[in-house]
């Protein structure tokens, strides 16, 4: 079925987010971005099953990398030592795609039901790392602990680089941002 | 409209929750609500927007209770310390309510849009209690580190507190768990 189209994904990924940005994401329709992309609505079903699936459609891609991360930290790196290695290293990933996250986040933030999603997002994200700190011997809640704290550490470090013009580097602000949560979390 | 009926909100409650628990979420009507209850649908109503938010009522005064103690916190607490104190602080109003909590777990564990919703709303407590910390004058980002750190650290706690048969203190149990989360998150 269908011919071959190059690189459709990444055209209907361009295509959406641009209308969500100059429209919305409720005025929005499939038919308008396959069309946008030069694509079919067939096409844009077989890549995503939803225009909501197109913005989170890296989440795997991320998540894959992040468990990986954590499993191929040092031996002896502390558990949130290797949370935060594996977003450090995740962060160029991120950095690559230009405006996209920001235009992105700009969407998300605009929706209360794409704010939901990404919450769930998130948490998946530090379920599987906690089990991939599991898999290294780390016990359960102290895994739980590590992986949503480095979440926290991560979702902050996000909203400076988005936010910031110069473009800092991400790996940078998420290191940044695990100081300032040693510092908040030291005892008194 | 209606008469008075005495604690129709209370009994509503636990009506919910045995027929969620009995019948399953999916399957329980308010209608069967109401008749468990002993009450009307109108009364339901009166109280409830929907099956679902009996569930989550009691959030609000979480919030109010988890705002007040971060804002009540002496003023040289640490922002982690402020957080951790309130949710101490706020653990016997949930250990006063016997068996619902274990139950109402329950309920939202075997349902994946009710673990949505739950989500959605430990998020929220994490956004209030960093507010009042930034009214405390601490920065943005230790603020939301510290608030979502102390929510990681509810979590982990909640969960030991439901699964253990010998109901420990949920106030130990979260001291416990910040004590952890201080060991994971202390540097190399």
């Amino acid at each position: 079925m269908g011919r071959w189209e190059p690189n459709a994904r990444g055209r209907l990924e361009q295509a959406a987010l641009e209308l969500f940005v100059e429209r919305g994401f409720e005025q929005t329709t499939v038919a308008g971005i396959a069309q946008r992309a030069g694509l079919t609505e067939r096409t844009f079903f077989r890549h995503f099953t939803d225009k909501r699936e197109v913005l989170f459609a890296g989440g795997s891609m991320l998540q894959e990398l992040l468990v990986k991360g954590v499993a191929q930290a040092p031996p002896d790196a502390a558990p949130l030592d290797a949370v935060s290695g594996s977003l450090q290293a995740a962060a160029p990933h991120l950095q690559q795609r230009g405006d996209y996250p920001m235009q992105r986040q700009a969407v998300i933030a605009a929706n209360p039901e794409l704010q939901e999603r990404e919450l769930i997002k998130l948490a998946g994200l530090a379920a599987a790392m906690a089990a991939a700190l599991r898999d290294r011997g780390v016990p359960g809640p102290a895994a739980s602990l590590a992986a949503e704290a480095g979440i926290a550490v991560f979702r902050v470090a996000f909203e400076r680089w988005i936010a910031e013009d110069c473009r800092p580097e991400l790996a940078t602000l998420i290191r940044d941002s695990l100081a300032q949560l040693r510092a908040v979390t030291a005892g008194p």
